[in-house]
């Protein structure tokens, strides 16, 4: 008989834009990855498979708790010798254990192999039709420097030569990352067919401005076909959250 | 009687930029902090004091071989379970605990924490005299966009109105970071009186063009008085490192 799992794709962490070929710098966005480690964690416990897409070093489910930066090096080095710690560390491996089978972790760090990572993972996820849900909580860069523009090395200040003006100053030139998100329904980008028809798309909306935050997630409904919008503002992320659907 | 004690400032990691006020884009320096995290093993092994000046989250003494990046989190979690690996994280305890008198570890993440902290520990090695050194491995920004330049709110892409041209691109206009390194020895920058005269200053010098490495090494060494340069190229760091004096 054919499977009745639900499964879900989890997006979580920030993706990294590099700013040369050989990347000693790159932009970054904030993001802990905590809540998408926590949305996993929730969904395996109701049963759901889950496939995390997950920035490198960050928070990963089960362990989000006791590793750094939710506790310090210090702290964990010392917890090392302490009992309780001990039995938590021993409770979060059991956890993991019993979920492991259901789980699949992809790592990315930079927002190109998050893209790639998204498309692989929402394609795998059409044959599963309306049991399969994406839940979009990485935080994803808005700009990047295309392949072409990549300096091929380190960007040298003033005293280095090149690539400064004469005051010193360095001008990076930015152009938007190709919208995906409607790819996933097949409203626009992505190559044109829908990677996961069928499938419950939930994204997420941080801001820091009130002003804007609630119309720009009314925008990811309409223009990307979106289900339902996680809207956050960076101040009250932790305590507040606006259900757009 | 005078203490005899040597007292050492390492440096590790990467600094970080802030591109907003209400912080969400950054730009960030590949650094795992490992090197400055082995250094301050070695340097508490031998004796020394160490104030470990560190990006929050970076690798840390006596546990970056135990946490993510040099395990993932599923290897971390399944090892919780393993007999050898608790011997060893019963030994990294321990080594800890012996050194911890001696190890002062403060964190920063973006480049103005650092520069503070570094201001702070140089001149708290001052009394100390030659007993001093200053060993910087961390990967400081050469760019910054300053204080009165930061938008207050997230930048916005084209869809969301201002902050972008009408081709959706987006400009950064960054400076260079004043150059706190002279300041050490009082040649040059954090305002006139040298911080810790007598030191002994180690730094390094990363680039991923082996035609500039040599010359830039041996320009530290005549503007900033740095006593020894280690430098490297990103392409062989973990194999080769060539010192100039």
């Amino acid at each position: 008989q054919p499977s009745t799992r639900r499964i879900v794709c989890v997006t979580s962490g920030g993706t990294t834009v590099p700013l040369e070929r050989n990347t000693v710098r790159f932009i970054d966005n904030f993001s802990t990855g905590n809540r998408g480690a926590a949305l996993a964690e929730r969904f395996l416990a109701e049963g759901y498979a889950v496939i995390f897409v997950h920035r490198a070093g960050s928070a990963f489910p089960f362990a989000r708790r006791l590793l750094p930066p939710a506790v310090s090096p210090e702290e964990w080095l010392r917890s090392l010798g302490d009992a309780a710690a001990t039995a938590e560390r021993e409770r979060a491996t059991a956890t993991f254990s019993a979920c492991a089978p259901r789980l699949l972790a992809l790592p990315f760090t930079a927002v190109s192999e998050y893209l790639a990572l998204l498309r692989e993972a929402s394609c795998a996820l059409a044959p599963a039709g309306a049991r399969a849900m994406v839940c979009l909580a990485a935080a994803v860069s808005d700009f990047y420097v295309p392949d072409d523009a990549l300096p091929e090395h380190k960007i040298q200040s003033a005293a280095g030569g090149g690539d400064t003006a004469a005051d010193g100053s360095l001008t990076l030139q930015l152009q938007p990352v190709p919208k995906m998100l409607g790819a996933i329904k097949g409203l626009g980008g992505g190559g044109g067919a829908a990677w996961a028809p069928r499938a419950f798309v939930v994204s997420f909306k941080l801001e820091t401005d009130s002003a804007i935050l609630l119309s720009k997630a009314a925008g990811a409904i309409a223009k990307y076909g979106v289900d339902l919008v996680c809207a956050n503002l960076l101040q009250t992320y932790k305590r507040e959250v606006t259900v757009v659907t």
